[in-house]
């Protein structure tokens, strides 16, 4: 399965999904390497643009996300995972989804925090 | 709420969620012309990178994404949307979702097809 890489200068967007909730958990960028690491692993590895390298996800929070489904999207630009989310908490801020806020008339958090981001993450 | 369009140098990413069955059904970019319609009226519009301007899903196929909610990411930079997916189909491929395809060893089809593209689009 060859995906298509040079549409986003060598990136494909990931959406994280949990297999057993359905809940999407976040969205993150993979390039060549954390797309193989990921199939060789089962565990997701994504690329962050900001530190311009690879990472397993909850390399360092513990939160490791179990790759139990991957679908690719008809222009074999973007993938789909379904995960098991260990630790119950996909987002470096401490909640279980990325998307912890909805626009409802303004901004609303509409999620617990799950964790402490200060206790989990090194200063 | 401002979204962080810098990133992705105009555009950011919008995961489209069927709102009654959890289905991941395909992700799309928005640019902000297409951000403030979607809020606007209430239908997913977004940009095409392709034809370079921004469109509503569902225009030609009739498929339309009624916005029931709207969720932003801990970073500003993605937005998910749960829909109503007018037509069952949001793929332009003639399937329910983009995902249509999974990798289990080789790659698979996992869907059956809603409808036929050639009846449905101009050529």
């Amino acid at each position: 399965m060859e995906l298509d890489f040079d549409k986003m200068g060598g990136l494909v967007p990931a959406i994280i999904q949990d297999a057993e909730t359905g809940k999407v958990l976040m969205l993150a960028y993979m390039n060549t390497i954390a797309w193989e690491k990921t199939l060789e692993t089962g565990k997701a590895w994504f690329y962050s643009r900001s530190r311009d390298k690879q990472w397993m996800k909850g390399e360092e929070s513990g939160n490791v996300q179990i790759v139990k489904e991957v679908f690719v999207d008809c222009d074999d630009d973007t993938v789909l995972l379904k995960v098991e989310q260990v630790g119950k908490a996909a987002c470096h801020k401490g909640y279980t989804s990325c998307f912890f806020r909805k626009i409802d008339g303004d901004v609303k958090i509409i999620e617990e925090k799950v964790f402490d981001p200060e206790k989990v993450y090194k200063k």
